[in-house]
């Protein structure tokens, strides 16, 4: 039985991985004369033979600790996790190695927070800890087999 | 004054303006060893001269009756609101009458819901009913002038 544990969700922390996507500094643009404040452009959509796309994600909540069984990624496409509700979610992520998930890391975001995973990068299932499980994902829509998966032997603990 | 009663947002009534993006019906894929359903591809991103992105819009809450006092388009992409609360928000759109918007309808989201209008169609500014007022938005990124706007002599009261 190998522990991780989570860490919370942090740009630094998560760079090798993906973008997350907050609310962080001051606006890029205040816009709606003063109502609202855009942060631009905060993910790298990086999508081969396809386009990106909106898609929604309703997802079984789970619980800490978490038995990580199986990794995948997508080399044809980032995927951009967006929580439609006000909490936090689970985030696993490795760096490849030799063509399977190294050690992985383990992410808790902060309500409010989003992620995208840049493309081929080896991460767990969605995994919200809250209901309702409703994420908006912005990935490629293309047909091909877009999925590479790995299951384990021996599962990973995900601890907080 | 003249006033304008929001429906519930449905994408019957929506259909002119934009996509509903909604859990609706069966899934397209059920993914994850049954953990997670897809919806899939569920707005029609129309991007010209540029590129679809994902910022965030962090906007102050509004709470009805509300004064509609301005509209805007963005001619040359679709915009995507995708609340990260799940909370309803209100939605108002118009017809294109000669350069101008026509008579305005309005529309208050269930929460789990997320709009994506067409290119070019006239609606208000994002207003969020409830807090937090975050939402990520998908839309376009590029140079350019991607905003008409119109000001209104008498404003239109939404209520419900």
């Amino acid at each position: 039985m190998r522990e991780i544990k989570a860490l919370p969700l942090s740009k630094k922390d998560f760079v090798s991985f993906g973008d997350v996507i907050e609310v962080d500094g001051i606006a890029d643009k205040v816009i709606n004369n003063g109502k609202c404040a855009r942060y631009h452009n905060l993910a790298h959509l990086d999508i081969l033979e396809g386009y990106p796309g909106i898609s929604l994600f309703n997802a079984q909540t789970q619980s800490l600790p978490y038995e990580l069984n199986m990794m995948e990624r997508h080399p044809f496409g980032s995927q951009a996790f967006i929580p439609m509700a006000y909490v936090p979610f689970l985030i696993t992520v490795a760096k490849d190695y030799q063509g399977f998930p190294d050690l992985p890391k383990a992410f808790i975001s902060t309500p409010g927070q989003a992620i995208n995973f840049h493309r081929n990068t080896w991460h767990g299932i969605l995994t919200p800890l809250n209901a309702p499980g409703l994420f908006a994902v912005v990935d490629r829509i293309g047909s091909g087999i877009n999925l590479q998966e790995v299951f384990f032997e021996s599962p990973y603990i995900i601890t907080c």
